[in-house]
C-alpha cells in the first residue's frame, strides 16, 4: 500500500534509502548526516488532496529521500536523492568544498573525547594545576565563518572546569581561556586558540587556575523552597483530541498532520479548521544566534540551530509530569544515526491540552447574567538542547481559530572567562570571573498558507491606521481610518507600530459572506531588533532572514530554509535573499510568508545559572475568515464541570519559608 | 486601635465620613459619587514602615477620606476631605462647573428608565413599528466632550432592539439610528440626536425597522460543541499563599497588600520580594477608549473607564469555577452607594495560583540528566464590565521575581447602525446592518517604585544596543555593545525596537554584590500606536497619557490619575502633562513611572457577538536585582507530585463533532 505523500519517513524507508546509498559507494564507510523525506512535489500533493476529497483513485506521489553524508574521516561531502517508489538513486552530487554537513552529537562527543586526549591539550590543562577534585570539560562548538579557512570543516572547543564528583556540576560557571580547534576531516586538534580575559584583544598564556565558587543548578546542591504546594491537572474523561497511526490529529474542529524530521523537528502539514484549509505547511525554518564579542575566536561565534545542528537531532526525551501537566500523549521522532540506521528520538513530541484562562466573557449589567467560556488550548511541543541552551518550542491552537507559535528560551548562558573586576560592554558579568556575552536569538518561521482553499492563491497585505485631517468631514478631529495595502513584490518588510501595521495573509477570491471582505489570517509578531552585526560581516551575510520581520516569496521547491540549505560554516547566499530577489508574482499566487522574531539577549545576572523562561509568541488569528467568533459555541464554564474549590482567606496558610535570603 | 495607614477604608469609616458630610449639608439630599481613602502622606507612611521594621512605637498616620457628591437633582458638585482620626471635616470645595462626577450604574439605570418613559422617545420608538416580540433597549453612555456644552453633565443614550422573551438577547446586533440626550441635573431627555447610517454625515428620520437576524451569545441560543472534555485543577494540599485579615498576601517570597477602591479597583501596596521592597504602589491609573467615527454624535465617543466610571464600581461578582480553576480565594471590595452607605462588591477580587508551563530547564547532553521546574504563578484578578465591554485585569507574580500586568479585552463591540451594503473606513461590518467602529484601548499603569529600598531614590534609565564600527577593534564586524542612558528630566518617552530600547527602574545607590551594577527592574511593554485623534482634538487633549509608552514624573501627592482626577466631560489639563512639565529632579529621587500600552482595535467579524480575549501583557523583571536566578531554588518538577497521565495515541478519541459548519 502506498503511503500518504505527507507521511513522515518510516524506519524501513530509511533502511531502504541507506541500503541503496551504500551500494553506490561500496568502497567507502559512510557517515550519514541526514536521511530525510524530500519535500514532495506540491502540485502532486494537491492532486492527491483533490482525489481524497472527491473519492477518486489516489494518484501515486513518489516517495523521495534526501541524504547527506561523508566518506568517513574525509572532507568528501555527498548528497543523494533516492526515489523509494522506484527503489532507485535519482541523483547524487559531490558537494563543493564550500558546503559542510551539520554537526551531530555523536560527532560532538567524539570531538570532545579526542580533544581531552590530545597531548597539547593535556599539556595545557597541566598548566592549570587544578586541585584533585576538579577536572576539565571540553565543549565542542560549531566553528562559524570568518573567510579564513571556511572550507575546512572544524570545531571550536571551549574548555571549562568541572567537579569530578558531580557530573552535572555547572561547568559554565568556570570557563577557561584556551580553546582547541579540531579539524573533522582528520579528527585531530590542529591548534589551541588563546582567549582574551580582559576587555581588550590581548590574550595570555595559560596560568594556574584561580579558584572561583561554583554556581550550581542541580537541586541537591541547593536549598530548595519548601512552601510550594502541589498543583495537578486532572482530565477525568480523557483528552479532547485524537491522533491516528499516521499522526493526523483532530481537536476542536482543527485537524492537521504532525510531522517530524531531523532538521526542523516538529512541523505541521495540512492544517485545517472545520474542514477549511488554513496552512499547507508550518515550520520553524531557521534560528541564528550571533554573539556580540568582537574578539577572536568569538568573532566566529554564531550558531544556526537548525541548519548547523538540527532541531530533531537535539530533541529532548520528554518526561511524564515534568514537561507538561495533565493527560499527555508522547510521540517519538525518527532520525538517522551516523551509520545510516533509523534512530528513534523517544518522546520527542508531547501533545496535551491546557487551560489558558478565560476565552471570552460578557456580563449583562441589566440582568447580571454572565456568560463565560474558558480558553482551552492544544499544545504540540518539543524541547531542544543546543549544548548550553534550551528552547521550548510549541504550536498552540485554540478554539477561536487561532494558532500561536511559542518559544521559551531557557537553559544556560554561553560564558567566557573575564578577569575579576573587569567588565565589557558586549556582555554582563554573571558570576565571579564569568562574562555572558550579548547575543541575539533570531528565529524564522516558514508559513506556507492555504487560507480557505488549496485551489486559489493567497496574497500578503497589511493594514495601517491613519488620522483623518481635521476638516469639514472630521470637524472634531477624532476620526481615523484603516487602510489595506497589498504587497505586490517579494522581499523583506518591517513592522511599524506607529501606523499599527498588521500583516495579513488573504484569499481575495473567497469573500466573507457577511461583510464581503477577503478571508484572512493576521500575523501578530513582536518587534525585534534585526541582526546587529555589520552589513559587511559574515554574521550578517549568513543570517539572510535576520534583517526583516517579514519576508514574502513565491513558493519554490526545496526552499524551506531561509538561511540556506547548508549553514555550517556558510558564507551567505542560497537563502531567502536569493529567492526574494526573483521578480516573481506574489499576488494571488502560491506564496510563502516568513516571519522573523526573537530577542537581543543582554544577559542579566538573573539569567544564571539557568535562565527563567523568556517567552516569545507569534500569533495567527482569523480576520473575516469566519462570520462570527468561532469559539462562541464553546460550552459555558461551569463549576459542575470544573470543580474548583473555594478557599476562604482564613484557610490560606503556608509553612514558614524554609530558605535563606541570599543577597 | 489605629489602622495600618495603607489599609483599605472600612465600612464603619465610610459611615463615619458620610455622617460628617451629611451634617455639613443638613438641608440637602446628597448623591455620593465616591467616599474613598485619600492617599496617605507618603513621608508619614515611610516613617510608619521604619517604626514597624525597628520595633519602635508606630506613629499615627491620619486616616483621611476623599468624598465627591452632588446635591440631588442639581449640578452642584462638591468634594470634601474628612479627617477620620480627628472626626472632622478637613476642607470642602464647591467644584467649578467644568468638573463633573463620574457615572455610576445606579444613575445609568435611572437614565435608561427615564429615557424609555420619555414621550418624545416613545413617539420615536413608535415610528419603528416593531413586531410584538421585540422591544427597545436604552443604553446610557458617557457623553464625552466637544467644547459645546461640556459644562452640562449629560448622557448620550444609544438605542437598540431587543427580544422581549430573552432579556439576555444581544441587542448590540440591532443598533438603532436615534439617540436621546439626558441632562443629569434635571434628569430628563433634552433632545434626540439622529445618527447617520451610511458613510456620510447625513442622518435620516426614524423609519419602520427592517428586520435583521439576531446574533446571540447565550448558550441556549447556540449549538454548543459537544467534544470538549473536562479539565480540572486540583490542589490537594491547599494553596501556597496566605492572606491575613488586612489582605496582606504572602506567596513564594513575595508579600504585598491587596487593596481595592471604587476607582482603581485592585491595586497593590508595599510589594516586596524576600523582604526587599520592589514597589511602593502599583495601580491601573486610567484607560481611555476613543472611537474613530468622525460623525456626530460619535465625535464625542470616548470613555475613560476609571475616571468616568470606576473600575471598582463595575467589578464583576466572580463565580467559583467559571472565572478561574483550582483553589480560589475571593475577596470582597468595598465601595459607596449613592446614598453614602458602604456597598459590598461581592467576590470582586479572585486570587489563585496557576501553572504557566516550564519555568526553567536544562538538560546536560553528556549525562542526559534534565533539571526542570514549573512556572507557578499567583494571579490577583478582577473583571470589569463597562456596558458592552469586559476587561479581565490581573497582576501576575512568579517565582523568578517577575510581575506581569495582564489585560484581556473581551465582551461585546460597541456598535452602530449601517445601511445594508455600505461600508466605512472607520469601522468593520460585523453583522447585517451593524458597524463596529475602530477604537483604541489605551491603558496607563502607575508604578511608584521602591527598587530595593524605601530609603533611597530611584532613577529611570534605558539600555540600547549599538553595532560597533567595523575597524581594528571589530575587524570581522560582529561586535555590538549595550549602552545605558539615564533619563534626567520628567516627560514622555517612546520605545524603539530598532535600538532594543529597554526601560529600567534603577536604584543606583544599591549595587549588585557580584557585578556591581545598579539593582534594577526592567519594563517589558508591548508597542502601541499612540492616540490617533488629532492633536487639536478634545480626544487627544483629554487623554493626556496616551501619546507615549512611558512617562516619568517626580512623585506628587494626589497625582494618581494620568488623565486627570475628573475625567467625565473633561477638556484636558490636570493630568500627567501638567506634572511632567515641572522641572523636577527625577534622578535618584522619589519618582513615578507611568507605563502606557493598549491596542488599536480594528474589529474583525470574529470579535462579534462576543470577542475572543485579546491578551496584552506588561512585564516587570529583575535586572541585576538578585545575584542569580531567584527561581533556582524552586523544587524540581516531578511526576510523583504532578501525577500526570500518559495517554498513548491509540487511546485518544473524541466523539463526533456535534456542531455544523456555519460558513
Amino acid at each position: 500500500m502506498a503511503f500518504h505523500p505527507l507521511r513522515d519517513l518510516t524506519a524501513s524507508e530509511i533502511k531502504q534509502a541507506a541500503s541503496l546509498i551504500r551500494q553506490l559507494h561500496r568502497d567507502h564507510e559512510l557517515v550519514f548526516k541526514a536521511i530525510t523525506l524530500e519535500e514532495p512535489q506540491k502540485d502532486l500533493v494537491l492532486d492527491y488532496f483533490r482525489a481524497e476529497k472527491n473519492g477518486t483513485p489516489l494518484p501515486a506521489v513518489p516517495r523521495v529521500v534526501f541524504a547527506a553524508y561523508y566518506f568517513k574521516d574525509t572532507d568528501r561531502f555527498i548528497t543523494t536523492h533516492v526515489n523509494l517508489t522506484d527503489n532507485a538513486i535519482e541523483r547524487t552530487e559531490r558537494m563543493s568544498p564550500k558546503f559542510h554537513g551539520n554537526v551531530d552529537f555523536h560527532e560532538v562527543e567524539a570531538v570532545e573525547e579526542l580533544t581531552l586526549k590530545d597531548p597539547t591539550v593535556i599539556a595545557e590543562i597541566a598548566k592549570l594545576k587544578l586541585p584533585d577534585h576538579l577536572c576539565v570539560i571540553a565543549e565542542a562548538w560549531i566553528f562559524g565563518s570568518d573567510g579564513v579557512v571556511d572550507h575546512d570543516r572544524q570545531y571550536q572547543v571551549y574548555m571549562f572546569v568541572g567537579e569530578k564528583s558531580n557530573l552535572d556540576s555547572n561547568h559554565y560557571a568556570r570557563p577557561l581561556a584556551f580553546s582547541p580547534v579540531v579539524d573533522t576531516a582528520r579528527m585531530r586538534v590542529t591548534r589551541i586558540d588563546y582567549i582574551p580575559t580582559g576587555n581588550t584583544h590581548t590574550a595570555h598564556e595559560t596560568k594556574p587556575w584561580e579558584y572561583t565558587k561554583p554556581n550550581e543548578y542541580v537541586p541537591e546542591a541547593l536549598n530548595i523552597r519548601k512552601d510550594l504546594k502541589p498543583l495537578r491537572v486532572l482530565q477525568p474523561e480523557g483528552t479532547s483530541y485524537s491522533i491516528d497511526s499516521e499522526n493526523v490529529l483532530q481537536w476542536q474542529k482543527w485537524h492537521m498532520r504532525v510531522c517530524f524530521n531531523y532538521r526542523e523537528g516538529v512541523h505541521l502539514r495540512d492544517v485545517c479548521y472545520d474542514g477549511r484549509p488554513v496552512f499547507y505547511r508550518v515550520s520553524l525554518s531557521e534560528m541564528t544566534v550571533p554573539y556580540a564579542d568582537p574578539r577572536s575566536p568569538y568573532h566566529r561565534k554564531q550558531a544556526f540551530d537548525l541548519g548547523d545542528i538540527g532541531a530533531g537531532l537535539v530533541a529532548n526525551n520528554l518526561a511524564l509530569g515534568c514537561d507538561c501537566l495533565g493527560s499527555i500523549t508522547y510521540l517519538d521522532g525518527l532520525v538517522t544515526s551516523p551509520s545510516g540506521e533509523p534512530l528513534v528520538k523517544k518522546n520527542a513530541i508531547c501533545i496535551h491540552e491546557q487551560d489558558n484562562g478565560i476565552g471570552w466573557k460578557h456580563t449583562n449589567y441589566r440582568t447580571e447574567r454572565s456568560c463565560v467560556v474558558r480558553n482551552r488550548e492544544l499544545v504540540i511541543q518539543q524541547i531542544l538542547t543546543v549544548s548550553n541552551y534550551e528552547y521550548i518550542l510549541a504550536y498552540i491552537f485554540n478554539q477561536a481559530g487561532e494558532m500561536h507559535y511559542e518559544v521559551r528560551a531557557t537553559g544556560i548562558l554561553s560564558t567566557a572567562a573575564i578577569d575579576s573586576g573587569d567588565s565589557a560592554p558586549w556582555g554582563t558579568v554573571v558570576h565571579d570571573g564569568v562574562l555572558a556575552q550579548h547575543h541575539q536569538h533570531l528565529l524564522s518561521l516558514r508559513i506556507d498558507p492555504a487560507i480557505g482553499s488549496y485551489e486559489t492563491g493567497n496574497r500578503l497585505a497589511y493594514s495601517e491606521c491613519y488620522t483623518l485631517p481635521m476638516d469639514d468631514f472630521n470637524p472634531h478631529g477624532n476620526g481615523y481610518i484603516s487602510k489595506t495595502t497589498v504587497v505586490d513584490k517579494p522581499g523583506g518588510l518591517d513592522l511599524d507600530a506607529s501606523k499599527n501595521r498588521v500583516f495579513m495573509i488573504q484569499n481575495d477570491q473567497i469573500r466573507n459572506a457577511v461583510n464581503h471582505l477577503p478571508i484572512s489570517y493576521k500575523i501578530q509578531v513582536p518587534p525585534m531588533q534585526g541582526i546587529m552585526a555589520h552589513k559587511d560581516s559574515f554574521h550578517f551575510k549568513r543570517a539572510e532572514f535576520a534583517d526583516h520581520s517579514i519576508y514574502l516569496t513565491k513558493y519554490g521547491h526545496d526552499e524551506l530554509f531561509s538561511g540556506g540549505k547548508y549553514t555550517n560554516q556558510s558564507r551567505g547566499g542560497g537563502g531567502i535573499k536569493t529567492w526574494a530577489a526573483r521578480h516573481d508574482n506574489v499576488v494571488d499566487n502560491d506564496i510563502v510568508v516568513w516571519v522573523q522574531f526573537g530577542m537581543n539577549h543582554v544577559p542579566r545576572i538573573e539569567d544564571f545559572p539557568v535562565m527563567p523562561v523568556e517567552i516569545m509568541k507569534v500569533g495567527f488569528k482569523p480576520v473575516n475568515f469566519f462570520t462570527k467568533n468561532p469559539s462562541i459555541d464553546v460550552p459555558p464554564s461551569r463549576q459542575e464541570v470544573n470543580q474548583s474549590k473555594m478557599v476562604p482567606p482564613s484557610e490560606t496558610s503556608i509553612c514558614c519559608n524554609g530558605t535563606d535570603s541570599k543577597l
